[in-house]
């Protein structure tokens, strides 16, 4: 069941949230007018590298940005330089963060750094939970928050949290991964949000749609000092420019998709909700993303999926489908170009059919 | 002086060496073919690098392979596994290894791997420099030694230095950076030399010409082991396919050019000691490197080539000319196609005036 659904998900005519089975020639195709211009880079240095890195820097209004080829590199090295300035070797963040979950320990295992949970799976953390640290080097911020669908507190209470973490000493890093997907929300008040914090990572290959690569902005002295740790772990390559060229591409070109990204994820999520049984995380998403869960499980919400493919060639879902633990199901939805071209009235039609499969298998139950 | 040197040095219209001033769209070009009948990969996953990597643990007679972009990379897991193993953080090396001199210190100060050095900085280390090891988990040895001008042992004595640490249990690691370039001085003796080692790393983008990226091979438990390094370190990008594409590429076609380009190394070599006051190191080149001594500084060599170049529009050399400490200087020769293309007679002619030009120099001093 599995294999026959995941293999017709990635081939349907329609696809609401794009496919992986993209051709390798056409991205390079795509990077051609920016290579044209440049000469390659050379061990993280060269023009096409540093012009970049400084043309970052300014949008995020710091002083310095360090291209690096993965955001786990990338805040790591980060965490590495905070710990090892306040010989403090812990940091604080959501018990969903990218290094608490996705790194296999990559923090406490290469760096030796430890982490404190701020918040629960299933809620942001606050104030009062920041009052709880004690002696950490670090607060690490997720806008938004991924393993959430993408929730995201407003800007006051990020500034307080900030301004309280600021009076204590404690530095505060945001894994923006997702951040320019969530600007619309924050009505691109940007200059207020981005100097919250003392770093921001950035992934180039989330909305964006580039190849790999993120940035990590901040000061001067810091991000110097985050280099060090880039070429210690082997991420200082020879030739960074396909990751780079791809970066500048896909942030020019896509960079300003985002409020309409969020318009195509509101439309989807109030569609899908219609479905019994289906409930959206968050209630109303703040971004491109949400992700939704079912009370029934994996393997006959992909029967239900597949007569939908049959019926429609359409794919509601492209990302992997996964039990929980009551039984039900849930998958991430990624809304970004490709949603713009499935046919609305097609769509409505496939959701409904989607939903009435769902309710024919319950009953069969 | 310098800044001009090495511009016209990178422009000149022949290349003993290549020039760093490549279009990059030409290598994107090159991986056309090869992209076609490909899917990309999906964090380390998918046949586009599943077989490469098969293809590569064949190649080298061992059960599995892993990509990683870099070097610095492959080799720091490959220690960290053998240590974790042992439960000896220490490890053995020529004193002039790339990870202890281009790595910024990382194999210690990420992985807290501590180092012995066997050999000095202008001999090669020798079965009795084995014997004093005492608490190491791994020998790393270096096939050619860059920092030596690629000399190497032959293969009856690397033979009776890998016996003897197998007896004592101590893992044998190859960097093979490099290692391609020598395989016409072993005689193509591939399976006997393979087989001496637990594990070795090959880069692409040496000899070979790729944009960057490696190979580490070995069998499959530590292999597997080393890939979990991978991903903690964030090395396990979600799309490496454009180098996995160049390692693919720059392999097939470039790997039985060796011959010729060790070739090419004695040539140019022998040609360069006619000069008066150079030295070759290794006296005879045994692959397509060679470092060059002179008993003159930097900044009048390079103002002699500065005259080669503008007679003949040739680049003799094209790397870094560092300064010696005994007043003398140096640099890297590392041949490839761009000497072939270079005329002959115009090269004796450009040498001649190079001799001519230092002869001068010394005399007005």
């Amino acid at each position: 069941m599995e294999k026959t659904y995941y293999k017709k998900a990635e081939t349907a005519k329609f696809q609401t949230q794009g496919s992986f089975q993209f051709d390798m020639n056409n991205e390079f195709d795509k990077l051609r007018v920016y290579a044209e211009a440049e000469k390659p880079d050379w061990y993280g240095e060269g023009a096409i590298i540093k012009n970049f890195e400084k043309e970052m820097a300014d949008f995020f209004y710091k002083e310095d940005a360090a291209f690096f080829i993965s955001g786990t590199m990338a805040q790591q090295s980060m965490m590495r330089v905070y710990c090892d300035n306040a010989k403090i070797y812990k940091v604080a963040y959501h018990p969903t963060c990218h290094m608490e979950v996705h790194e296999m320990g990559g923090l406490r295992e290469i760096h030796g750094i430890h982490s404190y949970h701020l918040g629960t799976r299933k809620t942001l953390f606050t104030l009062s939970d920041l009052k709880t640290l004690t002696d950490v080097s670090c607060v690490v911020f997720e806008l938004p928050q991924r393993e959430m669908g993408g929730a995201a507190p407003s800007l006051e209470e990020l500034t307080e949290m900030v301004m309280y973490l600021k009076q204590r000493g404690i530095k505060c890093h945001l894994d923006g991964a997702r951040i320019l997907e969530v600007l619309p929300y924050y009505k691109y008040k940007t200059k207020e949000l981005f100097t919250l914090f003392d770093s921001i990572y950035m992934s180039y290959y989330k909305g964006l749609g580039g190849m790999a690569g993120a940035i990590l902005v901040g000061n001067k002295k810091d991000i110097d000092d985050a280099r060090i740790w880039r070429k210690r772990c082997g991420g200082t390559l020879v030739h960074m420019y396909p990751y780079v060229l791809s970066a500048k591409q896909a942030f020019n070109e896509n960079k300003d998709k985002m409020q309409e990204y969020w318009k195509f994820s509101l439309d989807y999520s109030e569609l899908l909700s219609r479905i019994a049984g289906a409930t959206i995380e968050p209630k109303t998403p703040v971004c491109n993303m949400f992700h939704i869960y079912f009370d029934i499980d994996k393997t006959s919400l992909m029967r239900a999926l597949t007569k939908v493919i049959d019926a429609y060639d359409i794919s509601l879902f492209n990302k992997a489908i996964l039990d929980t633990p009551d039984g039900g199901s849930f998958t991430e939805v990624v809304l970004k170009d490709s949603y713009r071209h499935v046919p609305k009235l097609k769509l409505e039609g496939a959701v409904k059919l989607f939903d009435a499969e769902l309710k024919k298998i319950r009953k069969n139950k």
